[in-house]
C-alpha cells in the first residue's frame, strides 16, 4: 500500500501549478508519514499479519530453553548418563559388594535411591578376581554416573559361608581399593566431595545399628558442636559411630594420603580406624538437624531359602537357565 | 530521528516560492520515505538499539518452554507433588503395611523406586485401626501421589510375633479396602490404568520367591502366549505366580465389581484367588521380554536384633526418645 501511494507521488506532473499544489503536495506528504507511522506502530504493537525475524537475543533464550528443556527432560528420564551440574560438589558414593543371591535385588534399589540425587558418581568394589558381568550389566543400564572396581579379600580374612557375618572385618580391602582410585583419578581443586557441603567429616545418625533403635553423635545445642555419642556397644571406639554415619571431604582424604581401612583393628572398629586418620571429634559437623533426625538405616536382607532350587539342580535344570536374577 | 525530520518539515514556510521549492519538496518527500523504509528494513532484521516487542506466537512459545522448564525442574527436584502426563495411563500401586522396626526404612526405598515411575499413584493400606502419624508424614514428605487407607486385620487372622510369616494369610483385608477405594473413587473412562498397557491382566518372573531362583509364566514363542508356569510349590494353583508377578487392568477391575481376596482360601491361594475372578490363563499378557527377564525380586528384611536398646529400655531411656526411626 506504501509503495503505490509512493510510486502515484513520482509519476506527477510537476512542471507549472500554482500555490493549491504545493498544499497539496504538502498534504499528501503528511499523509503518506502518518500512514508510515501507524504502520510502524501497527508493527510494534505486534498485530500485523505477516511473518517476522524475531531479534537475535529471543532466538538465544529460545534456543537455550530448548537445550534445557531437552537436557532435563532426557535426565529425568534417563535415557542417558547425566551430566554433573556445575554448582554442585560430586558425592563419590561407595558400595563394596560381593556375589550372593540377593546381590542383583540390593544393588538394584540402591541405584534407585542414587537416582534422586543430582551429582552423584557411584564407586561400586566387587570383592573378586575381576569384574562380574552382573555388576558390570547393572551399572551399564542404572543410568548413573559410575566406576567399576575389584579386589578379592584375602582368603583367611574372608568370611565363609557358615560364619557369623560380624566374625570378620567386611569390606577392608574393597573400601580401600575404592580410596585409592580416589587419590589417583581425582584432584582437590577440581573435583569438589565426597559430601555435599562437608568441609571436613560430617556425621548423622544410623537407625537399627548397635544393638539400638539409633546409634548417634550427641550434639550440644549451645556450641552446635558434637559433645559425644550415645553408643552402647563398645563406648570405648573413639569415634563409635557405622560406616553408613560419616562423609569425608574430598580434599581432606586427598590431603591423607596414608589414611585407609585395616585388617589389624579390632572388629568394629574399621570407622574409627579411618577417622582418626583425618578429623578430631572436635572438629565433626553434625548434620541432619544437629542429629536428631534419621535418614539411614542399618538393615539385613534375609538369604533366601530356595529348597525347590536345591531340587531342581539335582535333576539338572534350575529355574534361571538363561536368566539372570 | 523520524520525528525530528516529520517536525522540520511541518515547520517550512511555504506561502510564495517558486518551481525550485517544488522540487525541494518532492526530493525531501523522497528521501524522507526512503528513509523511513529504509529505517522499517533495519527494524525487520532486527539490527536496531532499541526494546522490541515479539510476535504473540513467539511469547506464547516462549512462556510454554519457561513453563515446562519450571514444572520439569521442580517434578526433578521433588519439591512438589507430579502432576499426572496426559498421554500415559496411570499405575495405582497397592501397598499393604503394618508397624515393625523396619517399616520407616523398607517404604522408604520403596518410595524412591516409585519417585522413578511418571504417572504413578500410590496406595499404601495399614493394617491398623487408624493411620499412624510415621506412614502419615513419610508419605507428605515423599511427593509422590499416594492415598492413605486403614483397615486392621482380624485378630484370629492376624499373624503374632512367634509365628512364621507363613503361617497365615497376610494383607487380605487391606488389598480388599484398596480394591473398594479404586471402586468408589475411580472411573474406568476417565482413569487408565492400574498397569500401563496392560489390557486385561499381565504376567513377569519374580526372583528368590516360591523355594526357587525364578517363579516365571512360560510363554509359547510361536504364540506369544502363556502356555504354563515353572512353579515348583503346589503347582496345582489355578495361577502359580506370586502377589508381585501380576498386574489388572483398571477397566477390568471395576467391571468385576465383587472381585477381591478372601481368607477362606488355602495358603498361598490369593493370587488365585484374585485373578480366576478376572481372567483365563489363555488372555494373560506376557510382559518382561516374554518372562525372559528378572525385573522384580520376593526379598525380605531382616528382624534387627536390639539386646542394648533393651536394656536401655529397663533403665528408661531409650535411644529413640523424640527420635523417630
Amino acid at each position: 500500500m506504501l509503495l503505490t501511494i509512493f510510486d502515484n507521488n513520482s509519476k506527477c506532473n510537476i512542471t507549472s501549478q500554482e500555490m493549491g499544489f504545493k498544499k497539496k503536495i504538502l498534504a499528501i506528504f503528511i499523509i503518506v508519514v502518518f500512514l508510515i507511522f501507524w504502520f510502524i506502530s501497527l508493527h510494534n504493537r505486534g498485530e500485523v499479519n505477516r511473518p517476522q525475524l524475531p531479534s537475535s537475543d529471543l532466538l538465544l533464550e529460545l534456543s537455550s530453553l530448548k537445550d534445557k528443556l531437552s537436557k532435563m527432560s532426557s535426565d529425568c528420564h534417563r535415557d542417558k548418563l547425566p551430566e554433573y551440574e556445575a554448582h554442585l560438589p560430586v558425592i563419590y558414593a561407595v558400595t563394596p559388594t560381593y556375589a550372593r543371591l540377593v546381590q542383583k535385588a540390593e544393588l538394584t534399589r540402591l541405584s534407585h535411591t542414587f537416582l534422586l540425587v543430582p551429582n552423584l558418581h557411584w564407586i561400586v568394589v566387587e570383592d573378586a578376581e575381576g569384574p562380574s558381568s552382573l555388576v558390570m550389566k547393572l551399572l551399564q543400564h542404572s543410568k548413573l554416573n559410575h566406576t567399576l572396581l575389584h579386589k578379592p579379600t584375602p582368603k583367611p580374612q574372608k568370611l565363609t559361608e557358615k560364619e557369623d557375618h560380624w566374625k570378620k572385618h567386611r569390606g577392608v580391602d574393597q573400601r580401600n581399593e575404592a580410596l585409592q582410585w580416589i587419590r589417583e583419578n581425582l584432584d582437590a581443586e577440581k573435583n569438589k566431595g565426597v559430601m555435599r557441603w562437608t568441609k571436613r567429616v560430617s556425621v548423622w545418625p544410623v537407625g537399627l545399628v548397635g544393638g539400638m533403635m539409633v546409634e548417634r553423635p550427641l550434639v550440644d545445642p549451645k556450641t552446635g558442636r558434637v559433645s559425644g555419642f550415645n553408643s552402647g556397644w563398645r563406648p570405648d571406639r573413639l569415634f563409635p559411630i557405622d560406616m553408613a554415619g560419616f562423609a569425608i571431604n574430598l580434599g581432606v582424604l586427598l590431603r591423607a594420603p596414608n589414611a585407609k581401612f585395616s585388617f589389624k583393628v579390632e572388629r568394629g572398629f574399621q570407622e574409627s580406624e579411618i577417622l582418626h586418620q583425618l578429623v578430631t571429634k572436635d572438629e565433626l559437623e553434625p548434620m541432619a538437624a544437629n542429629c536428631t533426625k534419621v535418614f539411614v538405616w542399618h538393615t539385613r536382607t534375609e538369604t533366601p531359602k530356595l529348597p525347590i532350587e536345591q531340587e531342581l539342580i539335582k535333576k539338572g535344570h534350575r529355574s534361571d537357565d538363561a536368566i539372570e536374577v
